[in-house]
């Protein structure tokens, strides 16, 4: 599939939904347990996605479009260990939900053509990556993070399915 | 983390909901793709959820509590594909919610006690098998195919994140 805004954002648009009915109604044990020593835990993830919205997919898509020094800053990924700390998970989801949902109404008025996707910025690793690969990037993630979430949980159960591990590669891959 | 009845239903009574805020508002594109040849997309997924709602979970719970003969039969894991034409996505999730709901509700009726889930049944391929086991395996069946379906969507935009694909495991594990 070739990228495309209105289909992107369709994805975009719902991550807030699939996090709070993945993560509502669950003992805490669910979302805190992690994959094991400086691994996440569903909590750190959406925190994770929290900081993403406030200071990396907009503030490069700006750099981008509208900066006279195309580089980006390098993106924190442990900001929110720090960030996080004293919220609850509903805190943090009803954050995200609204960070969100500010982004996506910024990014539809900024009426992107094929040419504003080819733009450019500098990626403090990467070197030169165009605007259509961020937001692609922005969505990819979001799929990356719910797929993690979903392991994540899954591994609680690790050494109680017994013989059906076989079948389960969220558990062995 | 030990299996626990009901941390387990706090999981399996989220699926639903997951699944349609996941796959609601989408365009066809994003959940009739697959992986490539004899791979599924999210609509064969949720088919196979289905399926498993009314041939395999509750039939195995009812064989290893009341069964005369506790040999499982064979799962049917490609009935959906015959099963589900004809319907769209949304007649399946409704599908899916309906008879999730009444299984959950089954399996609350039960009044499982720790030795009533270590009653066994006779699996085709791996012989003697646990209710624990079997009901682990049904929660951890959920977010298997729940990341699947979290992969499926991403791999849609593999080659348009550009360098990124390095940072983003769902693309490349």
């Amino acid at each position: 599939m070739k990228f495309d805004l209105n289909r992107s954002i369709e994805i975009l648009q719902n991550t807030p939904s699939v996090l709070e009915s993945f993560l509502h109604n669950l003992s805490d044990s669910w979302f805190l347990s992690n994959e094991g020593p400086d691994t996440w835990s569903p909590f750190d993830i959406v925190g994770h996605l929290v900081h993403g919205e406030q200071t990396d997919w907009m503030e490069r898509t700006n750099i981008i479009l509208f900066g006279e020094d195309k580089h980006f800053k390098k993106f924190d990924r442990f900001a929110q260990l720090e960030e996080s700390k004293g919220k609850t998970i509903g805190d943090l989801l009803t954050e995200f939900r609204t960070l969100r949902e500010k982004n996506i109404e910024f990014v539809k008025g900024l009426a992107l053509t094929e040419d504003k996707l080819d733009l450019k910025g500098i990626h403090p690793s990467f070197g030169e990556v165009t605007l259509r690969q961020l937001l692609s990037t922005w969505v990819v993630h979001d799929l990356n993070h719910i797929a993690q979430i979903a392991r994540i949980m899954a591994k609680q159960y690790s050494d109680e399915t017994g013989p059906w591990i076989e079948y389960l590669p969220i558990l062995t891959k």
